[in-house]
């Protein structure tokens, strides 16, 4: 039974952090780690700011601000309106509540602190159970080659709106760095029972994490089985650019593309119900495939879809099961 | 004429600041220096903070506030409630108007600017007139060596409400300090007319300023007249722990001690109309009196007793002159 075993979940910034929040509601606590993606890490008016990291945070905690998505609820803007009264740059929006965190993070690191344990700290402080573990201690910085140059994630992403347009993804540092310790504890945990690749864009919030050197063989080569849900529905992203980027980068805008993006890596797949026609071409590249409602809406959606996703896993663990049965006999 | 001349006032915080702002409003922008004590100086939650510098910048931007006597006017508390939340440090309130500033001089200071630029560059952007410099970009630190240990400043000032009883004050790194070049240009001014010490406390505000080597000697020697103001009315301090302080270090609690205090350094001494009693005592220090209302309420109050201050920095100048003419004759 996976369930009475450890997951691991990869997750990007807030369409990840909805299942991750389902996942968690249906877990025991202590049998879920979370790692977020760090790629879209910036210094911002000297502050470290960690979105995705937060994002779960934020999630999982119940503080998140429900109508924009991002961000903390009950917020207020104080701080960025001063900076604008002053002419200070200004064009990432930091509420003043939001403000506790970085402060926080950015004095932990400072003071010599790694962010796997700054992380650690702030999701004790905002009393959450699963550990969120950033993927790497190291600074991996996503980058975007584009039409109009090379820019930062959160240039990119924030700054220019994601208008230009991508024509490569980079991972600036990734080479040189290394799981952090609670990613590479949870990679091989005695208990470990599976693996869930969250509706993360595959390319921007993904990718980083696979990028960090022997995640990906360590997934890949992992005895336990591993389930992607779909970030696609209907050719449309959920949230974010996810879309945008794939036309550009000349991949249809479809489940099959990130299926066929993952390839190996994944045992089973989560496609949503309106595109349940792709099940057969999913399945043909042997991967197992669920349908599901994965639009996530309230809680219980989270909920739901985080119980639809265990049940693939759980359906992958017992064929692997018998089929080891069958090779020992 | 002093008036036309530059002026050198030496400040603390709050209540030095009032002064500050009259002097700022009496006379032309661009021909008054205001240094700041930075021996409150301290970091906090990995930022730097400069509560004197900060005093000064708000209430010449007219946007100090009022009710509290200090801080920012429309503030909000968000980031600390959230920082309480969390169970983070927060003993030292910051709001989140005031974090502006100090997010934006800590970047600007770990970007390897010195304070003095940072300083110059917030005085540009709250669209102030006057220079508002520290006393030196190198840190000294405020050390009150007291019946329960040695405090920083702000631990015994903020964190102990000044309860602790004071036997000796120390400032750190003083020694190895030097003035900003702005004090130093502002005290070889070519057309200096006059040095004002504000009512700010001698021991803990002033003392500071004049600990970092050659400013004393510098002003002791300066051909221009130095007046100080009382920072004590009948035995008592308008603001802080002054009177406190003067009784715990044995020190009577009058404007005399002050007066004594300032000794060699200053030429002229402008006491509270209500201890008009004690002018005989200073005078006979060899010290010019003025008697004045230095209790400053309103703008009007502060630009007032500035038109006081200025009145008697002049008259020592005619004196001079007229002691130089009667040598040269």
């Amino acid at each position: 039974m996976t369930t009475s075993g450890h997951i691991l979940a990869l997750s990007g910034g807030v369409g990840g952090a909805k299942l991750a929040l389902g996942l968690s509601r249906i877990l025991p606590s202590g049998q879920l780690t979370l790692v977020a993606n760090t790629g879209d890490d910036f210094e911002y008016l000297g502050m470290r700011i960690s979105p995705d990291i937060d994002s779960l945070l934020y999630a999982l905690a119940g503080v998140n601000n429900q109508s924009t998505g991002w961000g903390r609820d009950s917020e207020t803007w104080t701080f960025m309106s001063e900076l604008e009264r002053l002419g200070i740059d200004s064009w990432f929006r930091l509420g003043d509540r939001d403000l506790a965190v970085h402060v926080h993070r950015t004095n932990g690191l400072r003071a010599g602190r790694t962010l796997s344990e700054v992380t650690e700290d702030l999701t004790r402080k905002f009393g959450v159970g699963p550990n969120i573990v950033p993927m790497s201690d190291h600074r991996i910085s996503t980058l975007l080659q584009t039409a109009e140059g090379c820019l930062p994630f959160q240039d990119y992403f924030v700054r220019r709106r994601c208008q230009p347009v991508v024509r490569e993804i980079l991972f600036e540092n990734a080479a040189a760095s290394r799981p952090s310790p609670a990613f590479l504890k949870a990679l091989g945990h005695p208990q470990l029972s599976g693996i869930v690749i969250c509706p993360s864009n595959p390319y921007l919030s993904i990718d980083p994490i696979l990028s960090v050197p022997g995640v990906a063989d360590a997934i890949r080569g992992s005895r336990v089985p591993v389930v992607a849900v779909t970030p696609i529905v209907q050719g449309r992203c959920i949230k974010g650019p996810t879309a945008k980027i794939m036309a550009e980068l000349g991949i249809a805008v479809s489940p099959l593309s990130v299926a066929e993006h993952y390839g190996s890596l994944i045992d089973g797949f989560v496609l949503d119900i309106l595109d349940e026609p792709l099940a057969e071409a999913v399945s043909a590249l042997g991967i197992t495939v669920e349908a599901a409602d994965t639009i996530m809406k309230t809680l219980d959606d989270r909920q739901r879809l985080a119980r639809r996703t265990m049940a693939l896993l759980e359906r992958l663990f017992e064929t692997d099961r018998r089929v080891l049965s069958a090779v020992q006999e």
